[in-house]
C-alpha cells in the first residue's frame, strides 16, 4: 500500500483513523452506558452513515477495521463501511477497545448521580483521571461479569468500574499488539470505539498529562484522522477531524452532558 | 468448549452452521448476479432476522463467523447474528467463499437468457458441475476485475466467470486452511455465504457426486446444520434445516426460479 516513493528504511505507517459510536439509546436517555450493550438510536445511524460519507469525500478508506465488542460500535463502523463500499475489509473486535466501564453507575440517569452527589462528584466520576466510581455488583442488572462474551477472560480481567487510567492500562496493549502491526504495515486503519477508549488513545497519541485529558471531548460519528510518522507519532497533534466545524459544535454539546 | 466428557484422543468439532444469504436486489428482479455486489432486499432483511430466531430457538449460537466479501451475505450474517446477541464474535471474510461467478450472464436476466439460448443451455449454464458461462469482458460494466477488494490477487485467481467445479478448487482451500481449524478448537462455526459456494461445500461434506450436486438447492436465510464426527464428517448426511418445512417448501421455489 505504501508509495515506493515513501519507503526508507522506516517506510511510513498507515494512516489512522478514530471513529466514536454515533447517538446509542442511552445517550438519548442520558444514562451512564460503559459496558452495557445499547443499540444506536436511529440518529446514531445516521450519524454513522455521515461518517462514511466523510470518508469517502475524503477519499481515505480504511483497508482493516478494530472494534470494540459493543454493538453500538459494532453497528456504527457497519454503517460508514457499507456507506464507502468498504463492509468487506478484515475486522478484529476486542473487549480492550471497550468503553470505559462505569460501575455502580451504569443504568443510572446522569443528572440523577449530579443531583445526588453534587456537581463535584459527578465531575470527578465522569472526568477524573484516576477517581473510578464505586464497583458494580457482579449480580447487578446491569453487570457484564457473566456475559459470554467475557467469560473466557480471566476474573482480575473483567472490571467491576474503571477510571480513565484503568482503560489506558487495558487498551494500549490493543494498541501496540493489534493495531500498530496493521499501521506498519502500511494499512489505513479505522478504530471503532468508544469516548473514553478513544480519549485514552488520544492521551498516548498526544502526549496529553492527566490534567489535559480531562478537558478532552471526542464527538459521535465524525471520523477523527490522524497521520502517523515513522515512530508512529502524529504528525500534527490532536489529529484532523474530517468536519471540522460539526466536531467543535459537538465537542461543546459533549461538554454539556449532565446538564439539565 | 468441549465436554471433556466427549473428550477422547480426538476431541469432537464444534458444530458448522451453514446461511445462505437472504433475498438481494438482483434475486428479485431475477437477474444473474455472481461477483455483483448488491445489497439485500427488506424481505432478505427479514429473512435474515428470521435466520437469527432460528438460531436462538435451536440454542445454537456461533463462536465465531466466516463470510464472503459480498455484502449480501456480509449484512445477512450481520443481522442473524445482531439477533442472536452473537454480533460481538470473531469474523473472516474471503473471495474464497463468493458466489460463482456468472461470466457474461452477470446482470442478464434469468428469463431473458433462457428465452435466448433455450432451456438446455440454460439449465446446463445454472446447474452442470463443469460447464462454465461464457468470461465477461474485464471492461463490462458487470465485471469485478479491478475492484479494490480483489486487486492484491494474481490475475490466475480473478475468475471471469466459474463453473461449480472452479468453486469447488477454489473454495476448499479456505475449508481446510480457515473453517476446519475453528471446527477442531470445539467452535460453533457460521458460514454465511451464497447458492453456490455452499452448494459446493455441501458436495465435498456429503460426497454428493457430480450429477447429484446437479439437483441440490439450499434455501435462502434458513441455517442448515452440520454436526461432524471427528474426521469432520457428517455424523448425518444433508445436514438438519432448523425450520424443515419453511426448507422443503423453498427448495421447490429455487428450482423453479428462471420459470417466468
Amino acid at each position: 500500500m505504501t508509495d515506493p516513493a515513501t519507503t526508507s528504511s522506516q517506510p511510513l505507517p498507515g494512516t489512522l483513523i478514530l471513529l466514536r459510536h454515533g447517538e446509542s439509546d442511552w445517550n438519548a436517555k442520558n444514562l451512564f452506558t460503559g459496558w452495557v450493550d445499547v443499540p444506536l438510536t436511529e440518529k446514531g445511524r445516521t450519524e454513522a452513515a455521515r461518517g462514511g460519507d466523510l470518508l469517502v469525500e475524503a477519499a481515505l478508506l480504511p483497508d482493516v477495521l478494530h472494534t470494540s465488542v459493543l454493538r453500538r460500535a459494532i453497528s456504527t463502523a457497519q454503517i460508514a463501511l457499507e456507506r464507502a463500499d468498504r463492509h468487506w475489509i478484515p475486522v478484529r473486535r476486542s473487549w480492550r477497545l471497550n468503553e470505559r466501564h462505569y460501575g455502580a453507575l451504569q443504568g443510572k440517569d446522569k443528572a440523577a448521580v449530579r443531583d445526588e452527589f453534587g456537581e463535584d462528584q459527578f465531575m470527578l466520576w465522569r472526568r477524573s483521571y484516576d477517581t473510578p466510581p464505586p464497583e458494580l455488583d457482579v449480580n447487578d442488572e446491569f453487570s457484564q461479569y457473566d456475559d459470554i462474551r467475557y467469560a473466557a477472560l480471566p476474573p482480575e480481567l473483567r472490571p467491576r468500574t474503571e477510571c480513565l487510567a484503568d482503560v489506558m492500562v487495558r487498551m494500549l496493549p490493543y494498541w501496540y499488539d493489534a493495531i500498530v502491526p496493521d499501521l506498519r504495515a502500511g494499512k489505513n486503519v479505522m478504530v471503532a470505539a468508544h469516548g473514553n477508549s478513544l480519549r485514552a488513545l488520544v492521551k498516548h497519541l498526544d502526549g496529553l498529562d492527566e490534567e489535559t485529558v480531562v478537558g478532552l471531548n471526542i464527538p459521535t460519528g465524525i471520523p477523527l484522522v490522524y497521520r502517523l510518522d515513522g515512530d508512529l507519532k502524529p504528525t500534527g497533534r490532536g489529529g484532523e477531524y474530517l468536519d471540522p466545524e460539526a466536531a467543535a459544535a459537538a465537542i461543546t454539546a459533549v461538554a454539556n452532558q449532565g446538564k439539565k
